[in-house]
């Protein structure tokens, strides 16, 4: 087994903490928190030791790996460090809401031979991840078109928007992320976006969007739409369509379980979606801990690296330039 | 075009007067019920012309068929006029309540080398012919099961169903030529019945079913399973499922139209189902007359006649027979 | 029954000649097409009277409206003439490709008090139009976004795309006209295009496209976002989903017949879509057809007008410069 | 947590005892196999301890509860000498395949205030249940029909289908307890059974079944139709379908994933469904471990017990019998 580290036990955390003690493949060996109480707590749910310095972790040559869900703004701190102590990583998206932190980031590790693992989770759905296949073994010919609907159940707290980079980098960042899955070689040129606000007006007063909708244009000319909301009353809403010229496929939501109820009303009423990222991504979660233990023991390259992270927030910075310049801007990736 | 006379002009009269009316194929010459005001009424609708007595169709020549569409029990006496007259005929379903009278008159008019189609409309239904032609096409490998649902909307009046013979010999017969139609050359070769009334007692006063369901066993060995309901809350429920060796195929319910409502409560809530038999089976119905076109034209034999009136009759009459047996029986065909 | 001429003979013109043939409505008086050819030929199959000049019809006093489905660049000149003659008029989309014109028209006919009803057929779609109600009724909250998808089976003839003005204008124009009927008393504020070929390489020496899509802002700033294709391999795929702040409502695409198969490979397999407009739009052209004879007989407004036509061609002109400027265009209407 | 001990390592044994390793509320303290090779290789796995004799698991007194999960035909053995020895037994179906010996258990171990809860487990599927939620919140009104479709991807070996005591006992047993399980206060009556073979002959030489079908009638009048077959090439088809007076709920099949392909050939091609029990009722298994657990620690009655299991075989007797009889039997639960 992998013995490895955990930083950061937020929602987010403590789900991966559970997926890492019930896996075959790691034994996880240290968690850490900045707010200790929480360490302390969950050494016994996930059967590990609470550290207080990350460097307890670095400095332990048996750790292979670590595993950095902690805020945004650590992010590249730690995956600093952790390389420099020659580790291999896997961290939470999004890498930084900063692209300069970034870029000097990707400098300073360059001459270390970095293995940083991203958590673009999405990849790895069953669901999305069978799209890809289908699509590379020709079942709709020419890809044309990407048309990416994600919509959250409800939006995070005004504490967690007011810090969270605005709608492009905090959420759509996920769909440009899945634009270049499915682009491959191709690659995104240039893109325009639209926000506003209509129901909750609470976003206007911190200069974000509860609706958000891009348009992407790849090299080949591939038009890609993403359509985002900060809430939606059914349920989380996600969705993916490839449209070729052959053909088309989509990944349709996943519901709570497979009930159809007929009355006078209507019909062929089906039960809500899966409500939110934990549930309706579980399996990609699972998959995603899977390839991260085969990128450590058989350096086989992740979904998704550090490089995604950084083209990732590329789009996203472009997304939220277009809406003040009103019109498309290129993207250099 | 083809000169026809139109006998009967009640609710399923009328829409086949319509049609004729419209159909490309044929001259409505003369229409004719034992309700004088109704021939006058309809005459203008649908332009044609009244008669007082069907012998004055029988009596023209230029008249090469007569659609019979009047009561079940005056279909055997029409259909004996117009054979001997040399008339083409389309009658409606059932051809009679007694099988001694459809035994006798097949007797009658066996020299006359008679044309006869019959108003089994199901045949003719897009989606339910489809499944035919997949079938025939090898698509679900050996058939193994029949599955039919048939649930009206709502009951007929107490006054129609103590005429109507019964669940089985009113309602299923429909279903009992269906099985015909998929099993081919195979034979059913006995059936066992059971009958029931939870919600609408009256049924009991009259020795008839709100509900009923049946096992038909052919030669071959195919399971075929038949369940019925005079009542159905969400619309005309018309369900059939092919189960094959190599796969399945299902025939689904039409609905009004393709409005999928998403809510808090449920997701994908379709429009209701059509409501009846006039709305559901308006292509068939027009199907069916093309191949009556055809059945005259070109004497191809049309997808239901004479014989299948008979032999529906006679499962409906072991089904009935098998609720008092309480056991399975054989049916010679 | 109301006395009408109706002008072209093409292909949707020989549809909506059938229709008038068999409505309870109309009375196809006359018939009229540039080649005199078409017009005999079709004089007998729409049981009418074939004229070589429009000026019988004006001058007809019994005749109370034209139906004008010629050519495109007709349309106006048979509009200025049917109005000054006092007829009543229909008229296909699109109005003109010419702005001028149209307001050019708008401004001669203005003292005229003129009738005219815009062929925007979809807005007559049973379940298009269902979604009006329904969002309408309040069942989906507030409209945030609306997303349409609306791609042909194949592509027209090189020759009819040369003079068609363009996939803005001949093909978008329908859903940008659906775009004002769902927002209602709100009002399409900007616009941005992209277009671009991958398949389909002919499309580059016309200077047009094969794929398209836009974003359109609304003043309260709903997104309405649209993609088109001249080609899409399963069918003439037609679909809307409005997103409201409590819920979803979606008009899903019409298949042939309700066949669905299952075998080893893939489950619930359904039929190909509705082919083409003709058949998709049956009930919408009949529905359209009833509302002109109300328009007519009871001077209730039609769902579309001459100034539907005039702003959606608006609408498209802008859709078609953003694409130079590569900018959000400001929409006056 | 509760100690354990688990009797029988086969497939499912195996399965129960990952479920058992990874619950928080079990300890699984011992395994069990008459063969030993496979205890050995299996305490390793599921990280417990090996032993030879199950009366070593009798004799530990912090064993509060026996699993088991071994060959039909030892089930009741441990029944026995686990309620003498006061444990809590869970036993896998069925019972056993006798009906004698299930009543001379239960006359045995009377006195003894036994705690057995039973391996029904689809009556913990989470949309199987649900439907039973929403019918007793009276959604579809009264009950009047169930519709019950159970297909097995691919029949079992030879070896086990001679001494599994036929379709009726080893496979349909699971729809006659689901059958009770929906009619609550109601009862089973009477029931007639058929059973083919067509593709398989195989099943002719063993004098037993790959199709069958069966109608019970519950006291009330409910009518219950199953239709079960040992192979289908489209994965393992469960569906269960409750017809009310007032609507109809419908549990439908689950799929490996949510793609849908479009192609020329066909529209909305699903994934095959999930392939067997183990995949398709993973939730069922471990919600009945749950309820398993409350059980023992909150005597609260699971949803199946002894009686379900000593029912569901007296069923699966009569309609095995009614084979013989061709007629219902009738049915003293």
């Amino acid at each position: 087994m992998i013995d490895i580290a955990l930083f950061g036990l937020g929602r987010i955390g403590i789900m991966h903490g559970k997926n890492l003690m019930r896996s075959k493949d790691f034994n996880l060996k240290y968690i850490y928190d900045i707010e200790q109480k929480l360490s302390k707590k969950y050494s016994k749910t996930l059967k590990t030791k609470a550290i207080n310095n990350p460097s307890l972790a670095y400095k332990d040559k048996d750790i292979k790996a670590i595993f950095i869900a902690s805020t945004t703004s650590t992010h590249i701190k730690f995956i600093l460090d952790g390389v420099k102590n020659k580790k291999i990583i896997f961290c939470e998206k999004p890498l930084d809401l900063s692209i300069k932190k970034i870029e000097s980031c990707k400098k300073k590790i360059k001459r270390l031979n970095p293995k940083i693992q991203l958590g673009f989770n999405r990849r790895y759905d069953p669901t999305h991840n069978n799209l890809k296949k289908q699509l590379l073994s020709g079942k709709i010919g020419k890809l044309e078109k990407i048309i990416i609907t994600s919509r959250d159940p409800a939006p995070p707290t005004m504490k967690y928007l007011k810090e969270s980079g605005g709608i492009f980098r905090d959420m759509m960042i996920h769909d440009f992320d899945l634009v270049r899955f499915y682009l491959g070689n191709d690659q995104p040129a240039k893109i325009i976006a639209s926000g506003s606000n209509i129901t909750d007006k609470r976003f206007d007063k911190i200069n974000d969007f509860e609706l958000a909708s891009t348009i992407i244009r790849s090299k080949a000319g591939v038009q890609c739409i993403i359509t985002n909301s900060r809430h939606c009353s059914f349920g989380y809403d996600q969705r993916i369509e490839l449209f070729g010229s052959k053909g088309m496929l989509i990944s349709e939501n996943k519901r709570q379980n497979e009930t159809s109820l007929y009355s006078a009303q209507s019909t062929s009423n089906k039960s809500p979606l899966l409500n939110f990222f934990i549930e309706r991504y579980k399996d990609a979660y699972k998959n995603q801990l899977k390839d991260f233990a085969k990128f450590i023991r058989k350096k086989i390259q992740p979904l998704a690296g550090f490089e995604e992270g950084r083209k990732a927030l590329i789009i996203a910075n472009a997304a939220q330039k277009s809406l003040q310049s009103k019109k498309f801007e290129k993207l250099n990736l």
